[in-house]
C-alpha cells in the first residue's frame, strides 16, 4: 500500500531504486548562451524528455509499483485531463493492470489518444472538477479500483523526488533548485531530496501569478485553495493538499511569482536557444530567474523543467 | 590555406581534433516509441543542439581554422541567407576575425538578429543568387576577406565528415546512415566518414521531391542543376557542386525522395516524440525511413539530423 507518512532519506533512496527500471533517468543539459544572459550557471534537469512527457510517471510509477498483485486485482483509476492521466496510464500497463481514466470531454485529442495508447479505459464527463469527482467515485464503486491522487500521496511525493535526487547527483550540488508548483507534489519531493541529499541548496518554488495558492498560502499560514486560476501555464492550476502543504510550509523559504508574459518569454527562449519542447509549466522556473536575477548572480542553479507535452496547434505565441 | 584534394582519413580524423574545441560533440538520442512504430533501430544524430543550431559550423570551424593569421587578417565572406551564415560568423569571432556576411534583405529577422550577434557585418542585397554573388564579389574586392563557400570546398566537406564519424563512434557500425541532401557538403563528408571508418555501413542521401537535383544528377551521371526548387526544407534548395558530385557519384548507391507532407509528418513527429526541435530540412530523413520502410526493418539506421533553426511564427503546420 501507499506510504502513510512523510518519506525519509531511505524511502526515497528505495523508491528510485524501484522505479529506476520503468523511468528515464533524464540528462541535465546546460546552455551558454542562458547563462551569459542570466550571469549565472543553469542546469536544466530535463523532464520533458521522461516517458509520457512529464515528471508526473514518476509518482505514478512509485504509486502503483507499491501496490500488491492483490491491490491491483480491480485496477488503478485517477481522474486527470494532463500529464498524469498518462503516467497512470503507463504505469498501470507496466504491471499488467487495469486503467480507469476519467477525462474531461474538452481534453486536447493528442492527450486522450495518448492515454488510450497505453490501454487505458477512458471515462469521459463534464470539465467540472465536480463531474469528474462523481465520475471517479462512480467508476472506483463499481469496480473497486484504487484511486491513483495526482499529489496530494506520500508514494507520488517520494515519487516526483527522485527528478531532484537525480539533478542534485548529477551537478554536485547547485546553490539554489527551482521548480514549478502546482499541487505541490514535485515542489515537496523536491524540498525532501534536497533536505536528504543536499542541505545547502536552497529550494525556491515558482508559480504563476494567475495561479498563486502556494505564495498567499505560504503568507497565510495555512492552505487558500485558488478560486478559477487563470494562467498559460495549465500543469499549475491545482491548489496545494493536506500532505504537501506542510512540507512546503517547512522547507521553502521562498516562492517566487511570475507572470504569463515573462511565463512565454522563457518558452520561446529555451525553445530557441535550447532547442528543445517545454511546456508552459515549465518555463516558469526561467522566468523567476530573469524575474528576480541579482539573486542568482554567480550561482550554480538547478531548474526542473517539468514537462514538454504542448498542442502544437495552439502555441501561446501564435 | 583549404585542402586541394579529396580529404583522406588521415585529415579526417585531424580535422576533427582541429575543431573539436569549437563545436559541440552533439549527443545521439533514441526513441523506443519511433522503434516500435517504424521496426528498426534508429539513432538520432542531433546536430539541431550544435552551436548556432547546425552542423554547418563543423564546415566553417575547419575552413577558418586551415587559414594562418596572415589568410584571415582581411577578415572572411560568404553569401547565406541560413544556417551557413551563422557558421561562419561565429567561427570567424572564434579566431578574432572580421565576417562579412551577404543575407538577402529578406532573410527571417531571427537569423539576421544571430549573425550580428556574433560580431559580423551584414550587407543586405535583392533576394536573387545573382544579386548575392555580385554582392559577394564586390565586397571581398574592396576588403580582400577570403571566400568561405558553403559546401563546394573540401575544408568543408572534411569538416562535415566529423558529424558521422561521431554517429560511427557512438552507434557501433549502423547498418545504414541517413543523411539530408541539398549541396552535398553533408552527404560527400558522410560518405567518406563512412568509408574510412565504417565501410559495412551503406550511406543513403535523402532529398525533397521538390527539389531532387542530387536524384536526377545521379541518374544522369552528371550535374543537373536545380531550376526554382520548392520545398518546405529551406536548407535543401541548392545544387550538387563540382567537387561534392564525384564523390557522391562514387559512394551514394541510393537516393530516396520524399515529398512535403511527409516532411511536415515527420518533422511533428519527431517534435512530439522526442521534444527536441529540428528545422524540416532534418526530417527528410525520418520521412525516408516511412516512405521506403521495408528496407530499414530489423536495421540500425542512424539519422543525421541537420538543424534545429526554424521561425517560430511560421510552422509548417499552422
Amino acid at each position: 500500500m501507499f506510504l502513510d507518512h512523510i518519506p525519509n532519506k531511505k524511502e526515497i533512496t528505495e523508491t528510485h531504486e524501484k522505479i529506476k527500471d520503468y523511468i528515464h533517468h533524464t540528462p541535465v543539459l546546460t546552455s551558454k548562451a542562458l547563462n551569459k544572459m542570466l550571469k549565472c550557471e543553469l542546469f536544466f534537469k530535463c523532464e520533458n524528455f521522461q516517458k509520457t512527457g512529464s515528471f508526473k510517471l514518476r509518482g505514478a510509477a512509485n504509486a502503483i509499483h507499491s501496490l500488491s498483485d492483490d491491490e491491483l486485482k480491480n485496477g488503478v483509476a485517477t481522474h486527470s485531463s494532463g500529464n498524469h492521466a498518462a503516467a497512470v496510464a503507463l504505469s498501470a500497463e507496466m504491471r499488467s493492470a487495469k486503467a480507469y481514466i476519467v477525462m474531461p470531454r474538452t481534453a486536447p485529442e493528442i492527450k486522450k489518444k495518448a492515454v488510450a495508447g497505453y490501454g487505458a479505459e477512458i471515462i469521459f464527463c463534464e470539465p467540472t472538477l465536480k463531474a469528474r469527482e462523481v465520475s471517479l467515485k462512480n467508476i472506483t464503486g463499481k469496480t473497486g479500483a484504487v484511486f491513483i491522487p495526482s499529489y496530494n500521496n506520500y508514494s507520488i511525493i517520494a515519487g516526483q523526488a527522485t527528478a531532484a535526487k537525480e539533478l542534485i547527483e548529477s551537478t554536485n550540488k547547485p546553490d539554489y533548485i527551482l521548480t514549478p508548483i502546482g499541487g505541490g507534489g514535485l515542489t515537496s519531493g523536491t524540498a525532501l531530496s534536497v533536505n536528504y541529499f543536499s542541505p545547502e541548496t536552497q529550494v525556491i518554488a515558482c508559480e504563476p501569478v494567475g495561479a498563486d495558492d502556494a505564495f498567499r498560502s505560504i503568507k497565510a499560514g495555512k492552505i487558500i485553495p485558488m478560486i478559477n486560476p487563470t494562467t498559460i501555464a495549465d500543469g499549475l492550476l491545482t491548489s496545494l493538499g493536506d500532505k504537501t502543504f506542510p512540507i512546503i510550509q517547512q522547507y521553502i523559504k521562498e516562492i517566487i511569482t511570475v507572470d504569463d508574459e515573462s511565463i512565454i518569454k522563457s518558452m520561446r527562449l529555451i525553445w530557441e536557444r535550447m532547442k528543445i519542447i517545454i511546456e508552459p509549466s515549465s518555463a516558469v522556473v526561467l522566468a523567476a530567474v530573469f524575474n528576480r536575477n541579482e539573486l542568482f548572480t554567480g550561482k550554480r542553479v538547478g531548474l526542473i523543467l517539468s514537462g514538454g507535452n504542448v498542442d502544437l496547434d495552439n502555441l501561446p505565441w501564435n
